[in-house]
């Protein structure tokens, strides 16, 4: 099967005439100047506005490049899907899903109000800050240093090499991470937080500070495309029921509060990061006549980010090559 | 092509031993007592809450049918995405998309907050009730008549005979819909609703009361799922655009305010109605070995609803099948 | 006792050489441009923006006025003290208690998200639209009209006439009552309105559009100073806790969502309206060295209106003379 | 003056038998076990529920008492009157309300939503926790030890002893101050607080913990009474403008979120705390027959709370009071 799947592969890339891709590139990456790096980090305020750049990889091993793709860059909150799938590798997703809802919202993804309004105060998604926080503590480990490494193992054991921490970006965020804590600190008092609040708050503000590059996060869409399965190193590293509740959590919430429209205009599972990344992915469909039906993954940087959070030429980028590959899974 | 579909259906269907689905009908049917229709409607309160059926409709033309299939039902909120693409086909989507987004809640179907909370007051989809208001109001046609006329008029090209609409539940609805008025006063005031408010409630109650049953709803879940193609008509319905943006909504939007777990447990695009119907579908996808891999529309009627105006039992059947035939865009 | 008062009326305000409260109103009137006339109603729109005038009535029939205390103009809000007063007085305070808290909100006057966050919706208090049209719709006399009689009798009980619904400005306001239409119908849904929606919004509407001028208005307040007892008539027109508790809510909630500020910086109960009109009252308090230590009512009129909708120039005015002559309750 | 205030008095109480106070603590009492001692205090938590007591001193130097008036308990929210006002002492009344607004918000003394949905997010009085919380920072003095000094100051300097802070209360809060700690990062994150966020939390912890009796708590209202001036003393310890402006505060603020009601049916400033406590003062009036014309300050103590955070026996007999004593200032 692999087999056929390379070779699929290998003919559609030779009818793509793959240089589109650069052109395209070079199109959008005119438009980062409509955004602007992430002001509140200053670490993040330093890259520059008009990298772009993606890696997309199919099942049968072909990978696409082009651009700023091996620009390195910290997770922020694509970490939320990694470290959501982690706890639910650790704890079971029954027992997760008793702290942490799967619902969307409409707010803002830093937003404290639903705490309140809505009683017992259970975050409504993994993909808001309030809900990351609390999948944070519930990380497998018994100490912050111990979560974070299970959140490590996961990520070598997809893309192949340990990633590291990006230290100073850490500790800038730890230093003015005044609405997170005021967050952790509404939810230790309703009981949906297992750890210490400063604990959580190193947990999750680590995982934001994970670096990798396009390519990296392209192999993580690749292996949730295939509900898990690595099929590079053919070996099951998420079970297929995670994997399918990722992708649902990604396809409602995962563009922030712009996730309604992404879903209509792009309509593939992502999930963005104030940095500029985007993690997506195509699930296997049968639209024979087009490009990866197999599905793939596709990794995507671009600092510059819209009023959402959302990397502002990379989600063109996406959208344009989501029509032109008709990618939707609608 | 069409015979290659029936051709595979008609080999899925004789391994399916199909009786399956009349066991699991009667197995959750057991479940419907959990649930209760919805009280706030002296007719709909009248229905049988141990009714269930399901109708099933290939591209191929395979119909597959089990209990209360027939048992006719108001369309309720599933009308919001007929009337949804309506507006579509009347106006364009862009103009359409001025008057309401297409953004996830989390609130209750006819929550208020939201208008006031966020300047200027567009509604976030229209799937809730303040956006449902909001596009019947921009239904084609001149008169309230005209524009439940233009609703009629696609759902006949679709299932083949003209809806009548229920009088006694309209009528019902007329007298104790203080809540919507509420909606639309607010919106006219924002200037969201383009005509008058007691049309725009004519409009929405009435579309809310055209009558259907399962076999209907599935056809129309089958046209979308072939991005608005007529697969035994041979005849585009509605543009693929339209189409896709629909099915979108449906996944994020669909199901009240379970919406995403529902996205999460089951993982296909459906509507629901406080009157019990769900109209799913399946679109094409590539797991050759399972049931319709070239998708299907989905009808079911089970009127004792949940605590969040959802089937009971039809969520819980729907969630069964999804599983069993692997039917998850995901 | 009302000889005494007399007295020291007439002995203090020859001693304030009276012909200041001219002087101030020339000098606040200049401060108009700051404000502007209230625009969503049209009658209300063509009012003159510098008029000034005010209207101070003490218990022993010293009438001292300056500027434009004779132009006429609608109650608006301040009619919602005396609906309050009427309801009560025909059905009781608890009766009344039971349908309208008395807690402010720090809210906007037509703020309707309270009755949805709140269950079961009850309004927070009778100076807000939601809590005035639950109390219009509370008024004595079976038919509209009988409830807005029992009002206009009330006022012509106090001042000596009675007064006139203007027309103009109750059609004005009926055709674009959307906001309280919106109001009503939810009140109507949660079953806080008695009455039917339409009724209610006709009541509270029409008692908005009673015209007055300063003086009328002073004379209101100068009774509700004086517990309800007509000081001049030598007559109790409301019970003294009627007139208490209406006192009690004017200070916390009677100058729209800068009823804090008010009370902060003037002092005294008091109750504005979008037409610019301010209805304030002293009790009586034991600083013998001020002028009016008996107390009395003031009337006020400035209809270039603040961001909160309170007479600009005119709280100007009230501010500088509650200094001036220490009227402050506290 | 202050001979005529003293023969005044004397001749008031010798008409009041003033036994009826003793029996009037008695009735009330019995009402204690319709409330519950603040559990989420470990030491509130084994306050004597039954206990009641109450302390009145009139300007002339007139103290009356009953009950359990001299039981020590700590000032909890009753701090939050003495802070502001140290913080108005030593930064000016504008710099304070630059910094936390004087309206009344109807919301739970905890609440966090307001701070999101008002841009920028400043805490509308100083009676809710994040109000206190911003003015707690803003005590004059370097160092949070500073800080709480100041205000032990001004205890001092109208009770003649100097207050001591019950550690363990202020231990068994510190730890568990999680939502404190929420509101106070959240007004970290908007520029409202001045200070580290622990800083602040250890001020405005230490400042509820501070310990007084229901004498103490009466002798700060009495100076309030009089406009911050000590009768006792003959010395303005406040000046008048705080002493107003924090009197309109407690009117409209002071009791949790049933101030409204307070002011409706007791009708005197007053502030109480979760202890148990309640803070009131009678501002001079001119009702010459009843007690206390000049004014008086009041302390209670009655640890049984009610669902507002209000001494549930404590309110009942200040409302007795009250109206036997016709103290209220509408």
């Amino acid at each position: 099967m692999v087999q056929r799947m390379i070779q699929e592969e290998k003919r559609q890339l030779r009818d793509l005439q793959m240089d589109c891709l650069d052109e395209w590139v070079t199109h959008y990456r005119s438009f980062s100047g409509e955004g602007q790096c992430a002001a509140y980090i200053p670490a993040l305020e330093k890259a520059n506005p008009f990298d772009l750049g993606i890696c997309i990889i199919g099942p049968g091993g072909t990978v696409i490049k082009s651009g700023d793709w091996h620009v390195s860059f910290t997770l922020q909150s694509i970490s939320k899907v990694i470290s959501f799938i982690a706890a639910c590798l650790g704890r079971g997703i029954s027992y997760v899903l008793e702290r942490v809802d799967v619902e969307p919202t409409g707010d803002p993804f830093n937003s404290i109000i639903r705490l309140e309004m809505h009683k017992p105060g259970k975050p409504f998604n993994p993909m808001i800050n309030a809900g990351a926080i609390t999948v944070a503590s519930l990380l497998p480990g018994e100490s912050p240093q111990n979560k974070i490494e299970s959140l490590c193992t996961i990520i070598e054991s997809i893309v192949g090499k340990r990633p590291t921490i990006n230290e100073a970006v850490f500790q800038s965020e730890w230093q003015t991470a005044h609405r997170n804590r005021a967050l952790a600190y509404y939810l230790k008092e309703t009981g949906f937080l297992e750890v210490e609040v400063e604990e959580a708050l190193e947990i999750y503000l680590k995982q934001c500070a994970i670096e990798v590059n396009a390519e990296d996060i392209a192999m993580i869409g690749l292996i949730l495309a295939h509900d898990g399965y690595h099929p590079l190193r053919n070996e099951q590293i998420i079970p297929k029921e995670v994997a399918r509740l990722t992708k649902s959590l990604m396809l409602t919430c995962g563009m922030y509060n712009a996730s309604g429209k992404f879903a209509a205009f792009v309509g593939i599972p992502a999930k963005s990061g104030v940095s500029g990344g985007i993690m997506a992915l195509v699930p296997p469909r049968s639209r024979q006549e087009v490009p990866f039906p197999n599905g793939c993954g596709i990794g995507i940087y671009g600092p510059a980010i819209d009023e959402y959070g959302n990397s502002h030429a990379g989600v063109m980028l996406l959208r344009h090559i989501a029509e032109k590959w008709d990618l939707s899974i609608f």
